[in-house]
């Protein structure tokens, strides 16, 4: 763990908790073992409200990363404003615009998190939801593979993706799933009504409870013996078939 | 530049003649600056053959890649073996199958390379074609990006994509050429029936004289503001395109 760069951070207890409340956007917050009292309870409501992580550290930790009086808490900021899921639906229907939303389950990979975002800027894809825990950091290299679609690209950074399901399902938006183990294929989906298209992590897939409160199950058809698609190539193939039935209708 | 490892090379006169003879696949042969004679013919002949990449280095640098009496000739030997087109061509009419086949144009990245083998292996692409000149080396790298599929697909080098394409038009199959200055759209052609697929590099896109000769150009739809899709995930679209087209009828 290297020290950190000037302006990539915010510490001390009062800068914090202003900064998050004035709009800054966070990647995550390092706060010390064992802090406890007032300051603890306010960190904790305000960062739940704003879904930014915060991993607790021992002291030693937030001390190689500055040698500034941090007072046990150390923000790093983020390179994107990281939006809320109920802020960005409004802003779609205003724009008269059927809601085509990509949810993102998992996907660690920062080179795969930039080019996903890449090809949801050119489809058309109104928002990415991540999960607070569990997703790649969007970094500079992340922001470079995305050929920079990644800071024109809304991001909703979410609590939880059942929470983000649910105020989704409640906006008329419909969840597809991408699983090996689904029935329809991805071009018998009807895509031209508002929905939200979960990918899950090479490998793991989508998480379990979420393959099973979502009905619509898909794949993308196969003939060789691979495995299976990257998750970037398999997102754009997704995304390429929603573009496709919105213009041709 | 640092020494080869044992068993990934082969060096000396006969032995690389021999080497070729007997069917191995090289990446490349380095052949020292200077060489004339009968042996320089011969290996001028066998290697164009062959389609194997010939490259003139001074001495000092064959004497940095081994410690061992080369006679002015190393040979690298290739991962994955290459194939001929003419080779490939009566086998996939002989399956009865409809020929799909992906020319790269110059697509350097290897992991853009092992991605794109990946998808085309799933997507039931009989070969892939790529220049002897200005590809990327299908290294161990390329061959784990591509998730082993480098290994199951069968590569064609040709000395030049021109006469490649003169082959593969005598043969009854129609290249269509990816090119963003293209009129159709990628879902208007039809991947029916015995197509060639040219893809270009990112930035650079394809050859202007392939261009030139190939009728048939179209474009993927786009709707956001990011330039263009990254090449392998392009690659996906279009290979899903075919697939699903084949699928159908």
């Amino acid at each position: 763990m290297q020290q950190l760069k000037k302006n990539s951070y915010i510490f001390g207890r009062h800068p914090i908790i202003d900064a998050i409340q004035s709009g800054t956007s966070f990647e995550k917050i390092f706060l010390q073992q064992g802090t406890r009292g007032e300051f603890e309870k306010e960190l904790r409501q305000i960062t739940k409200t704003h879904n930014i992580p915060v991993h607790i550290v021992p002291k030693e930790k937030l001390n190689r990363l500055t040698l500034a009086n941090h007072q046990g808490v150390i923000g790093i900021i983020s390179l994107i404003p990281f939006y809320q899921l109920d802020d960005i639906l409004p802003f779609i229907y205003e724009k008269s615009e059927t809601p085509l939303i990509l949810i993102l389950d998992g996907v660690t990979d920062i080179r795969n998190l930039g080019a996903i975002a890449r090809t949801a800027e050119i489809c058309g894809v109104h928002t990415i939801i991540i999960p607070k825990k569990g997703s790649g950091q969007i970094n500079a290299e992340a922001i470079k593979s995305s050929a920079g679609a990644l800071t024109k690209i809304p991001i909703c950074r979410v609590q939880s993706l059942d929470a983000a399901l649910d105020t989704l399902e409640w906006s008329g938006i419909t969840p597809f799933v991408s699983n090996l183990g689904g029935k329809n294929m991805v071009f018998d989906c009807d895509f031209t009504q508002p929905v939200a298209i979960i990918m899950g992590a090479e490998g793991k897939g989508v998480n379990r409870e979420i393959l099973k409160r979502v009905d619509n199950h898909f794949i993308i058809p196969q003939k060789g013996t691979t495995d299976s698609f990257n998750v970037s190539v398999a997102t754009g193939i997704i995304l390429y078939e929603a573009l496709k039935q919105r213009i041709r209708i």
